[in-house]
């Protein structure tokens, strides 16, 4: 059977354009089935003003769209027929397999958590980026949808973020590290010492201990867990620093007529160590502790980004890592 | 009068050596007077082994060094006749302007609390280091001192860090940001959300509202107000992602002949851009909250560093930022 995945055609910077044109490389490179959420009379506009085919995509239309401005919970009040609300409740209801967008963070956390619903036993859903390191890749989670957590929600963001990193992203028995002002199990503030506790003592973790943000870049853990607010600093400061540095590097480069020289020598490596850092290239981030798949794709994210993205949520929706979790809270391997 | 500094002889990973060169530096370059606290006998051996004269150097005999492994509280309990603990004693009684170690900065934060001791009305000083950003530096308060905050503190670590800016940085009317999840208003928890109407309401601080941690690389602040713990996490942060990018951008340069080559050409300018990011070249962070200055050099400093921290610690003795921040205090421009 194809994998029918639901795409928000209104999320993001570069929404609807290149939206469809990732939807039309996902079906001609893979074979997907695609549904697009949104305007209907729009998609097929923008589709034919850009020689684009829509053969193997089907349109399901909406009325509103949801903006980066709208608070989270638009999703399920004044904009329940947005591009985003009603992907995630076809979704909900079967429909297909994954929901992809590059919209509202805030709102697709909100959604998928009250329209697709928590995994039985999650206290909270979280939103956890893929990001890159010196070598590979690592989750971040949470990284925003919960600014104020309690050590059990960060016992619970281990349990799901190993589970994703090891179903979908194939890295064997991760290692899951506490983010902390500090390496020795006492740092940190009460949260801390109790999440300690109990990523410590949860045999389906495996628990590295506390890691400082200093060694998050070289590859302390497989999963970074935090609350949300640390999380989001960490996201937010991570992309800061590269692009402020990448910035400056671009000012050496075109110093003098010398240097501009040795840029151009250097072009092809420097094109790829630019790819290895970029943290949209990873193609997104996933809802993680909802009952399917939603994935969320940069918000500037071009048709390549959101091609990489319906696959990746291809892989997760086939991964096995939601029934995982599922049967790890069933099981009740998780304290309380 | 000649100013006089007191310098922790055995503070840091280079101590003792590169500590009597920063200071013989200091004497030769600025005609300052320094006090080495530390083994006299070591202090001595070590300077005659490498021909550096101690004219002008007085030294003050101690028997106890604090390492990096020394819970923070034994620089007032069993290490009370440790280098860094005389030095904060000599400081306290008058003995000279100003303090300076690039040893265990957990110890010199209690050392600086207990022993030189808080400005009246200050609830806890702060770890502050003077960090790059892409065009300048910004200070970042409190950045590990006190892992669990109230919103006063932060009210607090503004008022103190804006002071500091403004006296001793020369940046005029310097903007005071909270980091945040978002640079609206009502972003973050509780902590935030007193903190920002604190911080607002004070009119001895041009407060410019939530900032977030994408943008403070760039240019939010010349203060990035902080709770210990998020503080810390930026700090060792933004150090990682620059190390962990320089490392690659070394293999980059290092691939093949060509780009050997091109790093040769582009070298200058490739050692002026290390400097401008290299956290460790602005030599420190003082402790902001206490009654007399004491200032904290980067662990791994090398002399020239050393010398740099004791030219900054004799600026900040002079500048008038702790009567300023004493008077504020004193006159009840702050709340409560």
């Amino acid at each position: 059977m194809k994998e029918k995945i639901i795409v928000d055609a209104f999320g993001g910077d570069n929404a609807p354009l290149e939206v469809i044109k990732g939807a039309r490389l996902a079906v001609d490179q893979f074979s997907y089935d695609i549904i697009l959420t949104g305007s209907e009379e729009t998609i097929k506009k923008v589709a034919k003003d850009n020689n684009i085919s829509l053969e193997g995509i089907e349109i399901y239309n909406t009325t509103q769209v949801i903006t980066m401005e709208d608070s989270p919970s638009s999703v399920v009040k004044d904009k329940k027929d947005s591009s985003m609300a009603q992907g995630l409740k076809l979704l909900a209801d079967g429909k297909a397999d994954a929901f992809v967008s590059g919209g509202n963070s805030g709102a697709l956390v909100v959604g998928a958590t009250l329209i697709v619903k928590r995994i039985k036993g999650i206290k909270r859903p979280a939103f956890a980026p893929v990001m890159p390191k010196s070598d590979g890749v690592f989750m971040l989670i949470d990284s925003g949808a919960n600014v104020e957590c309690r050590a059990e929600m960060l016992e619970q963001f281990g349990l799901m973020g190993a589970s994703y990193m090891e179903n979908v992203m194939a890295v064997p028995n991760p290692r899951v590290g506490l983010a902390n002002v500090g390496v020795e199990d006492h740092k940190g503030g009460d949260l801390q010492h109790e999440a300690f506790k109990l990523l410590n003592e949860n045999k389906a973790i495996n628990f590295v201990g506390n890691i400082e943000a200093r060694d998050i870049p070289e590859d302390a853990a497989d999963v970074v867990v935090a609350d949300g607010f640390t999380g989001n600093i960490i996201l937010k400061l991570y992309e800061g620093v590269a692009m402020t540095l990448m910035g400056k590097l671009k000012g050496v480069f075109k110093a003098n007529i010398k240097t501009k020289l040795a840029a151009a020598i250097i072009m092809p490596q420097l094109k790829k160590f630019k790819k290895d850092i970029d943290y949209s290239e990873y193609g997104g981030a996933p809802v993680l502790g909802v009952r399917k798949p939603v994935y969320k794709t940069h918000g500037n994210a071009d048709a390549e980004m959101f091609k990489n993205a319906i696959h990746f949520a291809v892989f997760y929706a086939k991964s096995g890592a939601i029934e995982q979790v599922e049967n790890t809270m069933a099981s009740k391997n998780i304290s309380k």
